[in-house]
């Protein structure tokens, strides 16, 4: 059944706008009293379509029940801001694992270094690529992606979850001895393409993150978030 | 150190002859007495060089041993065709994620239906692409690609393997379930776009597969060998 994302939902009734509302009545030809499901905030609403115009398709909610395509933690990617698009691939690998939240961080090692006026400008096409993976790999959240963070801001954001973690290329303890399981917030933190300084990995620790291994072949930066989100996932049973 | 592959040893003397003699030479300008490390079959030598041409460069060995960076285990992924240059991708993700063999396969549902004659023309490319990722990722041994494998040699290939893994769209046991350890053979088996048809997904179990669910959440064919090899590598006590 086609999926969509939608917030406007009151009580039995959905108004989906914009492209989707486009996209159901033209490409996908759907009639009234066809089914789709709209989905909001890990929400699965099964719905029958009422109206259908360019500007506005409205349906009814015939059921509701929580997706079980979300995953059972809160995990949230912190990942430095790498070379040329390897962001966007980032992101809907992610999306495709189950991560709830990215969060580009600027790093003393990214080579890439907008301001966060220049990066705001990146992030339309950051979150249609992460709806995209979103509706294709069946999830029932739309992954977050936020504005650009200083080191010290995901430093801060970190603090606010129950688990901290680093990946260090000069190595830490296995991801199975974070104490990670179901129920858990989060944060996981991948460097860029020259991972991290000295000074960073000092001031991460001290601030109460925990230095993980991702052993002993070298990742780039694009491997390693998916690498640590599948080990996590499969971890707290999600995969 | 720079980081070369070479099969070409003789006792203590290494001769490097090809791309990578001009690479020593011209690129990296190295000189007569310089170190660089050769790496075969899972052994670093630490080589000093003796004479540099452009066609050669001879070196004798300083000292041997048994590379650190090489997994404990021997994990072969059979990747069913994807459509375009995904393969290439896959093929550098597994590289660097520890695998020691691609072995290509046509499966059904395979978009992309090369004969096995014109799938050996991309040999050379993906076996290039192969090479680079060992080096970068500081792997000491190269990673095998096969010639494309029908289904029915893909299931005689990993009837030589101690575990022979399918991640199967339809579901699974949890990798954890699979009972890997350190020191095993391992056949994983992915499928390409569409997964595998109900035929072929019976054929494999009644051939001794282990069926293996990766989740609810729908991964692409390049996304899925990456979290199980992950996983896998994990599991082992490799990652």
């Amino acid at each position: 059944m086609p999926r969509f994302f939608c917030d406007d939902i009151n009580g039995d009734h959905i108004s989906i706008t914009g492209t989707d509302a486009r996209h159901i009545g033209r490409s996908l030809r759907m009639r009234l009293g066809d089914e789709i499901t709209v989905c909001s905030q890990g929400i699965e609403y099964r719905s029958r379509i009422l109206t259908i115009s360019d500007e506005e398709v409205s349906c009814e909610v015939l059921g509701k029940a929580p997706s079980e395509n979300e995953a059972n933690i809160s995990l949230t990617l912190f990942q430095a801001l790498p070379k040329g698009d390897k962001l966007e691939f980032i992101i809907q690998k992610a999306a495709e694992l189950g991560v709830k939240r990215v969060c580009p961080v600027l790093t003393s090692r990214c080579v890439s270094r907008p301001d966060k006026k220049g990066f705001d400008k990146k992030l339309e096409r950051l979150r249609r690529i992460a709806l995209e993976a979103c509706k294709q790999s069946g999830r029932a959240q739309l992954v977050e992606i936020t504005p650009l963070l200083s080191f010290e801001e995901c430093i801060n954001e970190m603090k606010t979850m129950e688990k901290e973690l680093m990946c260090y290329e000069k190595g830490g303890i296995s991801m199975s001895e974070a104490g990670l399981s179901a129920g858990q917030s989060i944060g996981l933190l991948i460097g860029s393409e020259g991972g991290f300084d000295d000074a960073e990995a000092e001031l991460a620790q001290s601030s109460g993150m925990t230095l993980i291994g991702l052993g002993k072949r070298i990742l780039r930066c694009e491997t390693a978030p998916i690498a640590a989100a599948s080990i996590i996932m499969h971890l707290t049973g999600n995969m």
